[in-house]
């Protein structure tokens, strides 16, 4: 790594101090992150007896089937201390999706006791063994990436393109760009985060041929940037005219029609790409491995609630059960139903978020203004030019005991002043979330678990929760003070 | 007039009743509305010994002057107790403007003691003689209304047009329509009401033939809309691309280049528009003659104003002393400014109006939704691609007291929360007006009124003015109950 750093273009431009510095940083950020040799020999050891105990229970149901270790364990691009580990079963594309079952199955067998069944493009087992996560994932064999049906089907290709390329210095530059991104929270293509893939950070890393270069080169991305390794397209508006208005477009070097980044979200983008910018110019160890958040006090975090003299809307129910990227997926979308519910409504949001702990709580924040709006509201009616609309119009408000004033002319419209439906946003959630909000956009589970246990509070009415749950004091805690770790 | 309106198409399309009840409510507003036979005979001759005796001045002065009755006096379409008569001198285009003051000079002689000098394009005397309204108005003498220097050249020539079209009959019309106006509102075209002034109501009456084609005319009315009496234009999109943006395009008959309804706000043709259809189809007198609104008692008020739960704030100036045209002017111009100001510190204005009885006291009122704003303001910083706009940001942000959370990324932006500079509307208006606020907008003489005698009150902080001040009263009444008086 410091060898193809110091012949870097960037190297010649950098100072020689910080230049020291940034070699300093890496140096210790790849003694922490490059799995000590017991780790890689347990790790490897581990999965492959894993497969093949798999392989006879396979054999033994009389499953014509491969079975193959996948991702960074594969590849021996693992963090430290990183404990997934991924088991492909492939089959037979004659095989109905029926065969999947008796996978799973077979999977359950060797795992003991603790797992999950989970469902995403196909349904896969998530076990807990020894420490590890292990994934069982049953796949169809293909003879080429792009005839792949899911995108499990297409992994193997990505394992053997990575593998080819790789050599002990790129695996060190690929530790230091997952570190990288892990340390500033854009690690992970899951729903939660939305941001880059083990696999994307290893082609970026392969493409631009280090984890400074990766740095250099994002610091002046561009949204719409588009990175196409194998060459597929002619130009770059070709492939943003198949991946329109995603921000990041990293064509997939074994399937032209796939963009790799599609998970990252437009923020987790911008976030790197500062965070690039930031790091060139201030190298430091937090960005690969930030200070834990300290949460607030109870006195402390009143006083940053009532300095604010916004109100923090929070709204509470139990658990969803449900594999992570649905719970997140029904979560984030059910908090854009709920604050388009708000905003139409008229309050205004400054900002929201949620929290879960995944196991027994799930708390929505939407920070509003003021709690209150006035009892009247402004109601604009027709343009003057739509004869039968302002005819209903008059006639409707006319008689009206909810009109304060009005109706007349504003410019070339119609207008009543009228009393307000909602002065309150608490009465206005409670009303329309008491049966779970389903009809107004809120996902399914959540609309479920609304239904049966919603709980509103407003700033302080917190404290308890809080006080009892130090995950959630530090989500709390980090909201508030609305500032990556890294920013420094 | 009834003769005239049997045979229209709109009459075919009416129902007898309704045909009756029309015919009626026109019946007795012609009463109200035509000057009796002594009031007309007193009229016509106090104006034309007033024309005389000036004559005779300005003979004495060896000035070569016409001097002529112009206005509705002239053409004899004035409403019964209307009691403004013009008077206008018309001088050889080759005398200079120093000639006015001469002329002036002369017709204050005749005048009397009561007389404002006023000055619109040119200077002219406002007389208050014998309960009458004497407006003496020097111009020059062209050959043609298009040679015009200023608008009042050209008005010998609108008198002119109109006399050489009118009869007994279509001076009724002319005057039913003119009541309509007066009585919902939209009749002069002086800047306090910016609608239709003498004349165009006297072209519309020509262009559709009496006063009922008017209104079922602009009952269908839409913006933009095109009156080319003379037919100057080949298609009504020709005189809209010179007349630009205009709400209603009268072209002047003696002058093509000329709108006669530049004058018309929107909303005043809008409010016409309206009350034509709904005229149309509830006839009533009270369009005509509305009845005068009773002020709310105090308990009234207090109640109408918490009843809206919004914040009414009054700024309150002494007098400005000028002309009604140019305090106007003045004072819309500056309500623009002061809500622009209110609007850029995030405080939600509702609604806003001006009172002046152009003698003691000028009030402003902006109705927000609420005094207080929270302590924290959403402030959105660069876009991530503006690299150098980041590191400013960044640079001030990062160290900034006044930040109460981030900076952070918003999708592809940063951002921060940030102290709010006015959280109370009344100290953000205190502050900025103090000196008068000329650099916001403010109008010259409105600012020094502001600088040398600011008040501002909330809500019921008004209840002491609004006692003593039964015009103010009234107005504020209208203004809660923000419904014109015919929207019945």
């Amino acid at each position: 790594m410091v060898k193809q750093f110091e012949g870097s273009l960037l190297a010649k431009a950098l100072g020689d101090e910080l230049r020291a510095k940034i070699k300093d940083v890496c140096r210790a950020v790849l003694e922490r992150a490059t799995p000590s040799e017991p780790e890689r020999q347990r790790t490897l050891e581990f999965s492959r007896r894993l497969a093949e105990s798999l392989r006879l229970e396979l054999l033994r149901e009389g499953l014509d089937a491969d079975v193959q270790i996948e991702g960074s364990v594969a590849k021996d691009t693992w963090l430290a201390e990183e404990k997934d580990i991924d088991i492909f079963v492939l089959l037979p594309a004659e095989y109905g999706k029926d065969v999947f079952s008796r996978v799973l199955e077979a999977a359950k067998r060797i795992s003991g006791e603790k797992y999950l069944e989970a469902y995403a493009e196909h349904p896969y087992l998530e076990a807990y063994i020894d420490g590890f996560t292990v994934n069982f994932v049953p796949c169809f064999k293909v003879k080429d990436a792009v005839e792949a049906k899911s995108s499990v089907d297409r992994t193997p290709f990505h394992t053997l393109y990575v593998k080819s390329r790789l050599n002990e210095q790129v695996k060190n530059e690929i530790r230091l760009l997952k570190a990288f991104m892990h340390g500033i929270g854009v690690y992970g293509a899951e729903i939660k985060v939305g941001g880059f893939s083990g696999y994307l950070c290893e082609l970026l890393t392969l493409y631009y041929g280090s984890f400074l270069n990766v740095l250099e080169a994002a610091a002046k991305w561009r949204k719409g940037e588009v990175i196409d390794i194998e060459g597929y397209y002619k130009i770059p508006d070709e492939a943003r005219r198949i991946f329109r208005d995603e921000p990041l477009i990293v064509i997939d070097p074994v399937d032209r029609n796939r963009n790799v980044a599609s998970a990252v979200r437009v923020d987790r983008l911008c976030e790197f790409i500062l965070a690039s910018r930031l790091f060139l110019k201030r190298p430091d160890i937090r960005f690969f491995y930030p200070e834990t958040t300290k949460a607030y006090k109870v006195d402390e975090l009143l006083r940053a609630i009532n300095s604010r003299g916004s109100a923090l809307v929070f709204i509470k129910t139990r658990a969803i059960k449900a594999v992570p990227d649905i719970l997140w997926g029904q979560l984030y979308r059910s908090q854009r139903a709920i604050k388009n519910l708000i905003e139409q409504f008229d309050f205004e949001v400054i900002r929201s978020d949620v929290w879960s702990d995944e196991k027994s709580t799930v708390i929505f924040v939407f920070e509003v203004h003021s709690r209150f709006l006035p009892a009247l509201e402004r109601h604009v009616g027709p343009p003057i030019e739509k004869v039968d609309d302002c005819e209903r119009f008059l006639s409707k408000h006319l008689v009206s005991e909810q009109v304060l004033s009005g109706p007349r002319i504003e410019g070339d419209r119609l207008i009543v002043e009228r009393r307000r439906r909602y002065t309150d946003v608490v009465s206005l959630l409670r009303d329309k979330l008491k049966d779970g909000g389903r009809n107004l956009g809120v996902a399914s589970l959540v609309s479920k678990a609304l239904a049966d246990s919603l709980e509103i509070l407003v700033n302080e009415e917190i404290m308890g929760f809080y006080s009892s749950n130090g995950d959630f004091a530090i989500f709390l805690t980090n909201y508030l003070r609305g500032k990556p770790s890294w920013l420094i």
